[in-house]
């Protein structure tokens, strides 16, 4: 007998099947929580809304932090259909979500054609070893706005 | 002497330093060319837009999104006043942008207190040496969706 999913984790995986069957985008579904409740839902939306960002994850800390009125949803935490992507494990971090539970691996989304895996291969190789043609250049020109960050007394960090 | 920039990149550092001083965000601009004409560019806005996931990258993604009516930027390039974060370069790639140029690195966000570095060490560890507590669980109950996705024939693949 296999553990049942957490109610906020199985609400993810059927948003994830709701998703293909309206064509909405991809296979995948997430779910955000506070104290257990759910703040908000989010479902892969790449191809129906036209915009790549659109993974389940990002859907649903925008939708959170809509509701909330704020960038940081610590004390949220977020429940995912599949292993979140670089993109979406990155944006849970800058979030501030306190926990991470995902049901499907990576694996499975490489097996259904989705470039989980290789991205996080890309990401950590030198510049010049990369798929994707990139250049670093006048680095110098850049560092001002660093420099007038740093000396902003009224700064928000985030 | 050095190189001047190329005036796209050049632009994406003067929205960096607008931002700054517009108190829009974070230091950090981008510009989206395809042919050399711009299509679209963006400025940090988390703590003005109360959105974690609006780093200059992806609100001139998705902006480039809204303009050409596609999740689909091929035949476009991207140039970042500071190195992309994981979440940005992530989101380059799911973009399909043909190219990514920037100025200064991650080094130098970092020591402007922000997390990037941090993340591209945190992405590659195994879920049990994280700083973001993660648990995979009921992972058999996902397969379903992606089993639905791979057999749907009128799906849209990204």
């Amino acid at each position: 007998m296999t553990t049942p999913p957490d109610p906020a984790l199985a609400r993810a995986i059927e948003l994830s099947i709701e998703g293909v069957d309206q064509n909405l985008g991809g296979p995948f579904g997430a779910v955000i929580t506070r104290n257990g409740e759910v703040v908000a839902v989010g479902q892969n939306r790449v191809t129906s809304s036209a915009d790549p960002t659109a993974h389940a994850e990002i859907v649903a800390i925008r939708a959170a932090c809509e509701t909330l009125g704020t960038h940081d949803l610590s004390g949220c935490e977020i429940f995912s259909s599949c292993e979140p992507c670089p993109m979406c494990l990155a944006a849970i971090h800058w979030a501030r979500l306190d926990r991470l539970t995902f049901a499907a691996g990576r694996e499975d989304a490489a097996a259904a054609g989705f470039d989980d895996e290789l991205l996080y291969r890309e990401l950590v190789l030198p510049l010049d070893g990369r798929t994707m043609p990139t250049e670093q250049r006048n680095r110098d020109a850049a560092l001002d706005a660093f420099r007038r960050w740093r000396e902003k007394a009224d700064r928000i960090e985030y």
